[in-house]
């Protein structure tokens, strides 16, 4: 605490990332990245622009990079804006479209733990949606008077999907609030919600290129809605940061949607081992929650999922452990190629041997 | 206007940067670019980057580029804090320090027309000081109770250097608030305020890769001063987006550090030139603002700024224009290469002999 610290800056308390240790070398299957490299027409293109006219400001409007998403997503390019990952989306978003003075905002009680972050960074008040036992979303909870909506499809760290069909009704109930539809996972088994924006002007689907595009260290998000929700989101953009995406990163994003072959073929690798792991995990005893994502959520009847996580990390292989109310007993595992994820399970089943999972392992 | 606007998203009146056109090419001085082409170093880390790590985060506390401007700057890495460009650091800095039930923040009434936007964005009340005739800053004039000062060296757009030294009775008697010290211009001539950083807590000072080290296409800027101030920053910064950095501007801005010689000779050249097209303006008849930065402002006491700028642009030559009070008979050139500035002043030249400079020219 500090003098000097705004009382909103001393009333934060910030998003907390997984993990990024450099003490050893870790299998590393804590923060949702791809496994697969991107594609080689990425990375030629980053090389390809890393020239003399990086002295140059970059294209705030991001304009060919967005007409390249609009293609990909059968939109017009003023129905697209380009943020610097889509959690930068998302910030704009929660200013754009939600208010202090407005009724609370909805998302689940189980999901990703930004939203409320963001929430109190604008002082607007929410409202969480409980999960049931299985973790599905109750999606009639949501036609109740609010100030918008945030769901993640497929949720996370649940990875559960809901088909996408199901949220026409939301979107109706709520015609005069915008929802937000947090797709950052929905490219490995789930169908994208993008095509119910022609219908509904209160929709914008939110995409991020750091999953299924292995492209988390280039920090590129996309969102797709009516342009007078892309127009909010470029107003409130335009009042933080002009050039919010370099010249390297619109490249290469770019090159990313050019690459449909690549892109396809490393998603289903993705999913296999997802199949493969989950059935090991079940084999092992774990309770295995159905996955649409890269990652997979579990727990074990007999093994404290706090012991699970030090244990594997202790054997050099990293999970994630969220030690909050209803999911204290789960670890998220991140999807890695079958050689990690062989690694993953033997090490696993080491831990359960030889530490019986306990807390102080 | 849109139904789905929050009020502040609809309150807002976002800042315009320099036009970017791409209907022809153009000797482009209006946006301040540096003319000369990043480092070479800078451009080998880059393309040694783009490699399958892009798959994975950066680390989002950028402790090695951190370490690396700390080390340039004299200062601890927790003395440092990295942005996706200089306005990302003044974005977060206003939420972090500056507050809507404080007393107004001061800044100048001609200064960079950012802060004013940044205030609307989070509701901070300000009040502009009025620049002298000369443009000068009347340091006097910020001691009053205020919640929080900003203040450019050199100042945008007009280009006046104030002497460093002078800020040590505005940090001493605004001991309770902070000030923002924004030197984006101070390679150019200027000396930085950094060395104050370690006898006032209150002082943050910013800096920018986009000017003296031809980075505006990366997006880095760098904020150094008390680790309170800095732990403030992230706070903020953590509570909107935990990786604004990719890994390829992380690479890239370390280099330019590296590269002090390049950086020493292109700010050399840039200045060497400010002077030679200081002097050819002065011989054209323009009263010209002393300028520590990489570009000039100026005005012509027979001919209206607002048409030399139309008939620059007529011919080629992008400089920029505000329509503003008391500066609307200025144009701002930013400095390009010694051929560039001399196509500058041939073609303004001409412009002031054809058109008399009419505004409907």
């Amino acid at each position: 605490m500090s003098k000097f610290w705004s009382p909103l800056a001393a009333s934060l308390i910030p998003y907390v990332p997984g993990e990024q240790p450099k003490d050893q070398t870790y299998v590393k299957l804590n923060t949702n990245e791809n496994p697969y490299p991107p594609s080689p027409l990425v990375l030629n293109a980053i090389k390809d622009a890393a020239n003399g006219d990086l002295r140059l400001y970059p294209d705030p409007t991001c304009s060919a990079l967005a007409e390249k998403a609009a293609a990909y997503y059968g939109v017009q390019p003023n129905q697209v804006f380009i943020g610097n990952g889509s959690d930068e989306i998302l910030a704009f978003a929660f200013a754009a479209f939600f208010s202090p003075s407005n009724r609370p905002i909805l998302f689940p009680d189980i999901t990703y733990s930004f939203y409320k972050v963001y929430a109190a960074l604008y002082g607007i008040p929410y409202k969480t949606v409980p999960l049931d036992e299985e973790f599905r979303v109750p999606l009639d909870a949501f036609d109740e008077p609010n100030g918008g909506i945030v769901l993640p499809n497929p949720n996370a760290p649940t990875a559960r999907y809901i088909e996408t069909e199901r949220f026409r009704g939301v979107l109706d109930w709520n015609s005069d609030s915008v929802m937000i539809l947090d797709e950052a996972y929905i490219d490995f088994g789930g169908k994208s919600g993008v095509e119910l924006v022609a219908e509904f002007p209160n929709l914008l689907v939110v995409h991020t290129l750091s999953k299924s595009r292995s492209l988390a260290g280039l920090r590129v998000g996309v969102a797709i809605g009516h342009p007078d929700l892309i127009e909010g989101l470029n107003r409130v953009k335009n009042s933080f940061n002009s050039y919010t995406i370099d010249r390297l990163a619109l490249a290469g994003a770019a090159a990313a949607f050019d690459d449909r072959a690549y892109f396809e073929e490393t998603t289903r690798k993705v999913i296999a081992t997802r199949e493969r792991t989950d059935a090991g995990l079940k084999q092992l005893g774990f309770r295995v929650i159905d996955s649409s994502a890269n990652f997979l959520f579990a727990e074990h009847p007999d093994h404290p999922a706090a012991g699970i996580f030090q244990g594997l990390k202790q054997r050099g292989v990293l999970v994630r452990y969220f030690n909050q109310p209803r999911i204290d007993n789960f670890i998220r595992i991140s999807i890695g190629t079958d050689a990690e994820m062989d690694t993953f399970l033997r090490t696993l089943e080491d831990v359960l041997r030889q530490d019986g999972g306990s807390a102080e392992a």
